[in-house]
């Protein structure tokens, strides 16, 4: 590393603060010289020990901002260093973006402890994927050791956030039994923890009749093979009354040292990254055949032909590839 | 076509079972010739026009194969011509192959609008997928609109067989809220019906509490959109007492005809195979890239790097694309 990238990696790995900020800028760059400078820093941080990456989703409305601000602040009473970040997938067409005002998570963003940063707007899916993964990254190297990764699920983006966390939360309102505030399809497959929020004052009971159902809606699927019993978990909470929130710790805690054990979590981030790794290489390798433009051309007639049934995808795919031997 | 590639086509347009049978054979065969032949022939063919092509899945036990025979005779009875195809990516490892053992369905196998054909050993899973998907289209070029494509759910074939088929419906036995025969991750939220199994009997009860129970899971996902109300559907079938199945049909084809009505069947069926043609052509890409033994060498060292936390997934992947160039 040069000198400025060398002071930058050490006020980083002392956890400070502003150099963390700095790193974040120049992983979210879209110049080249910051994306190689972000990339040569990454490549020189050590392999992240004992940090653990939780991802939250939950639809608008449903309380989630209020219950990340109540779970951090009590992880960091609790003496943890978190982070809390953001993917919104969407953002570059909303204009807007998840987070972004502060002041929804007033007295986390003030903790000393904890590390707030908004969805970084523009770019597609994949670019999303890559600048959360390296953040996260330059987080725990400040000594971040809970990331707590956010997002609202649009799109794609709540498998995404799966994807780059151990464990996974849905956040549902009560009743959400109602189908207008339903879950989307196939999120309730990669819970481990499913949240029943506002579980307070009038909704109390709501709350506890939404935590059974969806309990005994969890119970029909299979569960995961290697994790302990009791798990996908469904449980009330309420960030007003502060309850359950010990609870919800203690057993994505406990869920957390089984995966550690058994070298599930270890295996799993290991998939996860050799799965990115593929999806990046192929991906790369597509961008250059269709670099080409006579060849992007034909890319794109091979798929109005096979769109429109003219031609099977595995007959298009094979004249596409074997003309360009 | 050639003049016996001619003779072939005209046989299977006027619904000969041997000329059928025939370019079944070729289009499952591995042999060079056999696949250019196949893949002529297929090419030569008409677009389907009106046909349905239903997925089926469900755990051993369940009633599978009482079903589909009881089902096939009804549809059998309403003047239809059907095609039942099995879909079993694991066979090349067990050896066997579901349908292996056309006794199973004996008198719908022995019934002359129907056409049976056990999966075939040997072979990936996108192997699996590209014959299936040939197969499907040689029965509907003989007249067989109606294509049951069945899998026990090894592996990913559900997922495959739900991207092969227009319908996708999940089988599960009466109890299944027992955990031991629950149902995989992912499935339900494919199913556009559950079929609850075997409600006859001492079982009769026991399916309707199931029945009922599924269609509440069911009402916690966001319905698909588009979708007619009542869908995704839970029934109780029984093959035994023959009750339940005109009504399954009835769903099926409701929704069958509500999907060609607003273009959603058409549209379907043109992204799968746009998202066919996609993964073919990525994976010849890669094949090309990988038929280096080199370039070879070094995926597998990227990989393996990238595995143990060495490497970022697109660091490796960059580095190993670039040296490409």
């Amino acid at each position: 590393l040069g000198g400025a990238a060398d002071t930058l990696r050490e006020g980083l790995l002392a956890g400070n603060r502003r150099a963390l900020a700095r790193a974040v800028t120049l992983a979210e760059s879209t110049h080249p010289e910051d994306r190689a400078e972000a990339r040569d820093l990454l490549g020189a941080l050590p392999e992240p020990e004992g940090t653990l990456r939780i991802g939250l989703t939950g639809a608008p409305g449903v309380g989630k901002s209020t219950f990340i601000e109540a779970f951090g602040l009590y992880l960091a009473r609790l003496g943890q260093r978190l982070a809390v970040l953001a993917v919104d997938p969407s953002s570059s067409l909303s204009g807007g973006s998840i987070l972004g005002d502060k002041t929804r998570m007033d007295k986390l963003a003030r903790h000393p402890s904890a590390f707030i940063r908004p969805s970084p707007s523009g770019g597609a899916t994949g670019g999303v994927a890559r600048r959360t993964r390296e953040v996260i990254r330059l987080a725990e190297a400040a000594g971040h050791g809970t990331v707590l990764v956010e997002t609202v699920g649009v799109g794609q983006s709540e498998t995404l956030v799966a994807e780059l966390t151990d464990i996974f939360v849905l956040l549902i309102g009560p009743g959400a039994g109602d189908e207008l505030q339903g879950v989307k399809r196939g999120i309730m497959e990669l819970a481990d923890l499913v949240l029943v929020t506002k579980a307070d004052g009038t909704l109390a009971q709501a709350a506890e009749l939404t935590r059974a159902e969806y309990q005994g809606a969890l119970r029909l699927m299979r569960p995961r093979p290697g994790d302990p019993d009791g798990f996908p978990r469904v449980m009330a909470v309420s960030a007003l009354q502060d309850s359950g929130i010990p609870e919800v710790w203690l057993a994505i805690d406990a869920l957390a040292a089984h995966r550690r054990a058994t070298g599930a979590l270890r295996a799993r981030r290991g998939a996860q990254a050799v799965a990115a790794f593929r999806r990046e290489a192929g991906h790369l390798l597509l961008e250059q055949f269709r670099a080409d433009p006579a060849s992007a051309a034909r890319w794109q007639a091979a798929e109005a032909d096979v769109q429109a049934g003219r031609l099977s995808p595995e007959d298009a795919a094979g004249r596409l590839m074997d003309r360009h031997d």
